[in-house]
């Protein structure tokens, strides 16, 4: 894991200590997470890397501008392509251009990968793949452009399937997250990018918590079966050259299969077709979970920003204080022109700058553990502000199945149509029931791994303290 | 060491429970120190027992009122009962009636035992017994009079030498803390008594902490020779009956050698005198000792009550808000409709607790490490507020015999007068150099020993909350 590499070639400087012009402001990784989560389905600044346009010669349309529309809105835009689509559309007056009826009542056959789910031990599961998929982000390099008036941080992304490293920026990032949240938005919660953040961007300890955060963002994109077989996230991670990047992301931005429409590549694998009120039941308990979650994250979260305030504050300067306090009496000792006390003044002093050492321990710990334990319920925060969109979709498809029998009476719908809509609802919910055990069985690798994570180093600090404490209680005269 | 026994005999009553009138703003252990130690030289409140006159039969007289005039006034009260003190004044109208001066011509033949002052390594030294006085103050009990509309607590003062109990009550303690500042205050600080309280003195907190410092007090006092071996200190440990008592306390407050005038039984064995230049040095030396001292001590107990406050407030309760989230988390992960999470659900649980655990363990370690540290700066802030008034006796002795060349020159004392003068004042110097080596060998005693309980203390409560913490972690699964 090489951070700070001056493996520099081309454009590409490792002069770190070179701040650009306004980055005065620029935020420590201390302090980073306190500006909070970035907003889920935050749409791209356009600040960001505004100048640079060098890849950017096709943008993705697709009417984005109706993505901040309400509930659902964002990850439904899709699938309008299709005129068949807009046949079906015409049916229901009261259906919006982007419901989930879109799919419900598609008549075109289903493009791209077909995604089975099978049924597991614990319920429906997505299809594993045998290797799981992992890369590495590292080596960020500071990039010049436009005869050096411009300046980006380049990543090193190295899948663990080639080893062959590709470079992206974070807008590259950015595209991928659009697309992925395009395409599986309305089935698979498709957490947000670490915040963009203008100022102080090529401050070493911003880089280095954006590229912990993009690590932390590309490894679950890795570990969920679906995105990490998907087209273009094989293409982020190895593109062959320019070229190919830019045919790919062409392609991927033109792909039809976006929004609910995702839902008519799943294909539940010998499992039997389950009754609306099932579906609806299962769509309740996700929904109440991923709120109940959601409150607990967010709790521990405000609970871990006051005490990483603490720890960092007040704390050890109050440690720092007394450790001041006791070498002070201890120089007034020294005063005292009484003879042979040098063995108290001395202990005094080192028990004095043993308090110091702690204060210094006691503001440093939080980096190397309450760190990671706010780093993983910050993704879990970012992950379940996606479910209320995600859940969002099955409900307002749950709602139109519920429609279909007025719609048959009123002649609106064939019976045919009723029963290939309570069908596809079936598979929605196979792919919902399926991702929440994909959530589920992260979630519990997550948390049991950053506990223990944090636990061992709480152990760790506590111990040394003690170390230190008890050289210190050592130098006293035993009497 | 039995604290409350249910010894009840006579009028005293055990009843520990019943809270009399006029507790209910009675402070608990924690927080009496927060309140401040007594002035210095504070003297009795009227409202303190001032219902209980069975022993006060004879109330001190002796110039009393002028007590609290100006610098050394307090301790420089006595002596003025013999006559021929009186015919010295007459030659100085300049000359206060409570001055060193009173010692400076003294003519009278020493009364009382003598105090010697030997050579010692380190200095000049009092005589110290070959036995060290102790005693065991304990047995608070409650009692009652005028049938029941009084009440009182007695304590039970065991001396190591006899170890016959005695009583008293915190009334007799501020008798002989009187009597011992006439006596030696201007030659011997004499620290005062544990804070005077009306409201709540019946709390069980309350009286288990006066207990504790008086039993400070009284080991200190003990520790002194000179006023360990003094006849009224040996009444108050070990008078026979009441009448013993009474009749002692009579001859006490008759007492003449008090005041300056103690001076005038110290004896220095073996020593040249001193010129007032060395005196004078010495004097100084001390001075700026005791008031640095005074200044880290205050230092030390201000940021030690913050640092009481921060243990005892803000601190356990973002432990266990900490505890709660985790708690919290494992109840929602509970709900989660997903099986086989119990082992991450019961684990964190358990740190859940553990952190609520090392919750109460913060705000209750206070009591078992700082406490002390706060308690022995307490009293050395006791004992360094009486050094300003100790010193200001010897400066003004000082001034005096600076005076001397003059006076003889004026013919208001002869050469034999101004050389006995002199010789009074190296007395007085190696009186106060005598007590000074005992201070520092107190001190040095005292911070040894506290500093190394704090620390033990310390080193436990870190190893413990390590061994809490290394059991909650074991709870996971390693994966």
């Amino acid at each position: 894991f090489r951070m700070f590499d001056s493996n520099a070639s081309g454009g590409v400087s490792n002069n770190w200590a070179a701040q650009p012009e306004g980055t005065e402001t620029g935020e420590t990784s201390s302090s980073a997470w306190h500006s909070g989560h970035p907003q889920a389905y935050q749409g791209p600044g356009a600040e960001d890397d505004e100048w640079d346009e060098e890849w950017d010669d096709v943008k993705s349309s697709g009417g984005y501008a109706e993505s901040e529309a309400g509930e659902g809105g964002a990850i439904n835009r899709g699938g309008a392509h299709g005129s068949s689509m807009k046949i079906a559309l015409n049916k229901f007056p009261g259906f919006s251009k982007s419901g989930p009826e879109l799919y419900l009542l598609s008549k075109q056959p289903a493009k791209g990968t077909r995604l089975p789910v099978y049924g597991g031990e614990a319920g429906p599961v997505w299809a594993y793949p045998d290797y799981q998929l992992d890369c590495v982000v590292a080596d960020p390099k500071k990039g010049t452009k436009m005869y050096g008036l411009k300046s980006y941080i380049e990543y090193q992304v190295t899948p663990t399937t080639t080893n062959k490293p590709v470079n992206h920026r974070y807008k590259h990032f950015d595209w991928l997250y659009e697309r992925l949240l395009d395409k599986y938005g309305s089935a698979i919660p498709i957490p947000c990018l670490p915040d963009k953040q203008v100022t102080g961007r090529f401050e070493e300890e911003f880089i280095k918590m954006r590229m912990e955060r993009l690590q932390g963002w590309m490894t679950r994109m890795c570990r969920h079966p679906v995105v990490s077989s998907s087209e273009v996230f094989q293409l982020f991670l190895s593109y062959k050259d320019e070229k190919d990047w830019k045919m790919g992301k062409r392609k991927a931005e033109k792909d039809e299969t976006v929004g609910v429409m995702i839902f008519s590549t799943i294909e539940p694998e010998g499992l039997p077709d389950l009754d609306l009120i099932e579906v609806e039941q299962k769509c309740e308990q996700f929904n109440r979970f991923t709120r109940a979650m959601d409150d607990g994250v967010k709790d521990l979260l405000t609970i871990g920003n006051e005490h990483w305030k603490r720890c960092t504050g007040p704390l050890p300067k109050e440690y720092q204080r007394i450790g001041k306090a006791f070498q002070n009496l201890s120089s007034v000792f020294n005063s005292s022109g009484y003879e042979g006390e040098a063995t108290l003044t001395d202990a005094l002093t080192a028990a004095g700058k043993t308090y110091e050492d702690i204060a210094q321990m006691v503001a440093e710990q939080p980096k190397k553990d309450l760190h990671f334990l706010m780093e993983t319920n910050n993704e879990y925060k970012g992950l379940l502000g996606c479910f209320p969109d995600t859940i969002g979709v099955h409900k307002a498809a749950i709602e139109k199945v519920k429609e279909a029998d007025k719609l048959v009476a009123t002649g609106k719908i064939t019976t045919s149509e009723k029963i290939t809509m309570s069908k596809r609802a079936s598979t929605m919910s196979y792919a919902l029931q399926a991702e929440m055990i994909h959530f589920h069985t992260n979630r519990i690798y997550d948390y049991n791994k950053v506990m223990q994570q944090y636990l061992e180093q709480q152990v760790k600090f506590y111990e040394m303290i003690a170390e230190k404490l008890r050289h210190a209680h050592s130098q006293f005269t035993t009497m």
